[in-house]
């Protein structure tokens, strides 16, 4: 294997993956597991992290270990205290450093940053936005991050000036299998016609938002509706609604969905059902961007 | 034990109530259990039964037991068809009967009824709408039946004209013990005036909602925030977007609230919050008063 300088971490709530770097910040390993921030405690973190990358790490000094995300939340491995917005997403204070056993260990963990008022918080997504600001120094407009909690982030002048944040992923599958509508859905894809009328007329009429869900199953058991279109109606009836309460970060903005797969698509699919183009940047790209970027930061610092 | 004429059972899908009834429509005997219809399948309804209502029955004559709610769904213990709304809630046609094996036993499933425009369903509620209206003949008004999902009913001349479900009561189960939000309750009672206000800002800006829900949870990252506070804001903004798409059942009308406990004072406060004054009845009540006026129009047509 070739010589591993540093390493990468993108650390949920419910996945771990690491990547290996060697010169030219160049991806020389990578690893993922279901170790996640949600089912660790504090003392399982360091055992998590070298169940995938022990066998990466040169045995005479310290490796250097960036990480982001839920990891350094109050409850996971060591809390790294949010930063405050509006500030630039570049990652120059506040890295917290859990205590480690292994002498070839030197991890550190980047902050979150929280917003007062309205009161809103991230954590991972700043290092995504920070890698982002890398490839496109002079941005200036709205990312939106696709996720179990979807962050909506208005960037100007280097700076995160504002963001809101929406549990739509997490209410879609919470509804989709443990409510009844769990009934009237399948693994199916989702009907495209279906979903983008459903999030226009969701997000033109936001007042009738409660009455679309039962409506859900009620045609379901009188008219009979396919799992394709039911699916479509759940989804686009939730991200309707968050399109109709995100509006001012999206109207006619310069729009980016930072995001992968299935969820960034749909995203994607909901904007351009209200008449916006938005451009697309893979997440993976910009969170290893945002980590290396800190790399060169704290590497230099202590250089 | 006073002798038992005939037996009430309101079967929804998480309990089983019986009531044994005597002379002049007196109950002489209750039971209960959580033999619920979601937890039955076919051959385990009759058992169920039995388990409550055994030592009730009288050994050389049939006993007709009337039954109303999910157990005459399609998974239920046999399809009682739905009747089709504007329609009286009078239970006149469609009763189902399931097999029994217990010659002691003559069950009748009473049938919900279903709207076609816009789709909508309901068993068990008509039942209680038909109680409603034995002691409340000339009724023109909404009637508001909170519960897992809740029903808001448009009764004029003596019929249903109208009705709409919300799934309000399984979403707010839903956050507030599976999601995020969890984190930020507890079994504290809601901040009744934090609820009020609440319930009136999301009404008013129903096009919020989706930003209202994660919200609690930044808040009680970035501020702190009581368990009270935080149930109140989710129990608010559920209801309060509830309240947005039932506007038209609620605005102005003669306004019954068919319920009990906590769960009915909550829908009572935030219509108060909204300037509504509605009045209480009391559900256990209609239910067996529907279920009464079914066993004396079944038992009159049998004899």
């Amino acid at each position: 294997m070739k010589t591993i300088d540093w390493i990468a971490l993108d650390w949920g709530t419910s996945n771990l993956r690491a990547w290996g770097i060697g010169a030219d910040d160049r991806i020389v390993a990578e690893a993922a597991s279901d170790q996640g921030m949600g089912r660790l405690e504090r003392a399982g973190f360091e055992p998590a992290l070298l169940a995938l990358i022990d066998g990466w790490l040169p045995q005479r000094r310290r490796t250097l270990v960036i990480a982001c995300g839920m990891v350094g939340a109050r409850q996971g491995w060591v809390e790294a205290p949010y930063r405050q917005a509006p500030c630039a997403p570049v990652l120059s204070d506040a890295i917290a450093t859990p205590d480690t056993e292994d002498p070839r260990l030197a991890v550190k963990v980047l902050p979150g940053i929280k917003q007062l008022d309205p009161p809103d918080v991230m954590r991972g997504e700043e290092t995504q936005i920070a890698g982002f600001l890398t490839d496109n120094e002079t941005f200036e407009g709205t990312l939106c991050l696709p996720g179990t909690h979807t962050k909506w982030v208005r960037i100007a002048g280097g700076e995160i000036v504002r963001f809101k944040t929406f549990m739509t992923g997490e209410l879609f599958h919470l509804l989709a299998t443990q409510s009844v509508l769990r009934h009237s859905l399948d693994d199916a894809a989702l009907d495209t016609a279906e979903f983008a009328g459903t999030v226009a007329a969701t997000a033109a009429e936001a007042h009738r938002f409660a009455e679309r869900l039962f409506a859900i199953r009620a045609e379901g058991l009188v008219r009979g509706l396919t799992a394709a279109t039911a699916k479509a109606r759940l989804s686009g009836t939730l991200i309707g609604s968050e399109l109709a309460a995100a509006r001012d970060f999206w109207t006619d903005q310069n729009l980016v969905i930072v995001g992968n797969g299935a969820q960034a698509e749909t995203y994607a699919a909901a904007l351009r059902a209200l008449g916006q183009s938005p451009r697309m940047t893979d997440a993976s790209h910009v969170t290893l961007r945002g980590l290396t970027s800190a790399y060169h930061h704290i590497a230099g610092a202590s250089a």
